[in-house]
């Protein structure tokens, strides 16, 4: 049996305020709550799952609750929710950066948020810097989206401009319009892609302190490409 | 004034079957509508605006109808609508394919879609190719996230098996795990790129049609990349 307390509290982990105060996120469905139980770097703090889950998974040690198909409709944030949600603390954000680092400005969309987690753990890149006014990582759609990628990368909220001039010794890569072509653009390393806006792009203030742009040469007609497949193909090329 | 019998119209496009019979499709937006009638591949049959979408547009010879924010709320497919929605005649899917072509071997995400006929566009292929069981290009939620390249971008629905074989001359290359790795592909031309389902991948059917093969190689952890950013890496490096 679920409590009304326990529906409350879970749904008001859809709040930022309280996801940050609570240091703790949601994510469903087995292909990411696995994962993330196997990564071990989200502590598990409540599970909630079906005889479906439970009969295949090692739950000793775990702290699952069953729950029936119509309570977890009740907890879940998904139209189809899936076998099992579970509660998990907020990782530190602590990983070391790699050669690369990806810094976003402004992103918006929840789905291209936690597109450019999972791009970024495809690429090797351990650590994101986000401007506050970035999506939240934690949101359930950033977390559905990003597929359990959100345990293998740090992700940063800080103010943009303050942290690039501390870095030092940082190139610093905006991706514009009409900027350096790819494939020819070379990058001293370590190197942090900038990456703007779905609409407005790099904010002004952070243009001076680029070390040097990056654009996708335009073959076609097309007025843009998706901010998510923008970085990935950016990354394709840069990082070797 | 709107009638009910002009919104009932407008919401049975949401069915496909129906799309298919009228051949007509909906689209929301200044910034899609605008551009739809502006490379004009797509007749307008009739278009609800408001004040704010009129008082900038030449709308001499366009069959317009005012109507009030509430009444464009009703027609509306999106949670929030914006100035202005228009139904068009689906474009002839007779565009020459040139050096590349896209083959979509059942995509179900309708954003995936979308994005995927914009990077198309982006990379300058006219022609896309889907299998029966791929999502409806006409959806509404696929033409707003094609952003107007469902003009500039042919696309067919056939069964990809018989297709591939009556191509004669044409390099056909699977996106696959485990196949010839980025960048050194070399590739004769025309070419297609075959991107399969987002969790299932190519069908087992098309396989021994394939006459090459493209991995984008891994450097992190994630299991995978979204079939849109993977696409986009592909032809970002496949197409000069």
């Amino acid at each position: 049996m679920i409590t009304k307390k326990q529906v409350k509290y879970i749904q008001s982990l859809s709040q930022k305020k309280l996801r940050d105060s609570e240091k703790r996120f949601v994510a469903e469905g087995p292909k990411i709550v696995d994962e993330l139980l196997a990564i071990g770097r989200t502590p598990p703090v409540a599970i909630y799952a079906t005889e479906a889950w439970m009969s295949r998974t090692a739950v000793a040690g775990l702290p699952v609750q069953p729950v029936t198909d119509d309570e977890l409709q009740r907890l879940s944030f998904l139209p189809a929710p899936n076998q099992v949600l579970a509660v998990f603390g907020q990782p530190a954000a602590d990983l070391p950066a790699g050669p690369w680092q990806l810094v976003l400005d402004g992103i918006q969309d929840p789905g291209n948020l936690g597109t450019l987690v999972r791009i970024a753990d495809w690429f090797g890149i351990s650590k994101i810097v986000c401007s506050t006014d970035t999506a939240d990582v934690y949101a359930p759609k950033v977390v559905q989206s990003s597929m359990a990628s959100i345990a293998r990368v740090s992700v940063l909220y800080t103010d943009l401009e303050s942290y690039i001039k501390e870095q030092g010794d940082l190139s610093v890569i905006g991706a514009v319009l009409g900027g350096q072509p790819l494939p020819s653009v070379e990058v001293r390393l370590p190197a942090a892609l900038v990456i703007g806006n779905e609409s407005k792009g790099i904010r002004p203030g952070l243009l001076p302190l680029l070390t040097g742009t990056v654009t996708i040469p335009r073959i076609g007609q097309a007025e843009s490409l998706n901010a998510a497949v923008a970085t990935g193909i950016l990354l394709s090329h840069l990082v070797r």
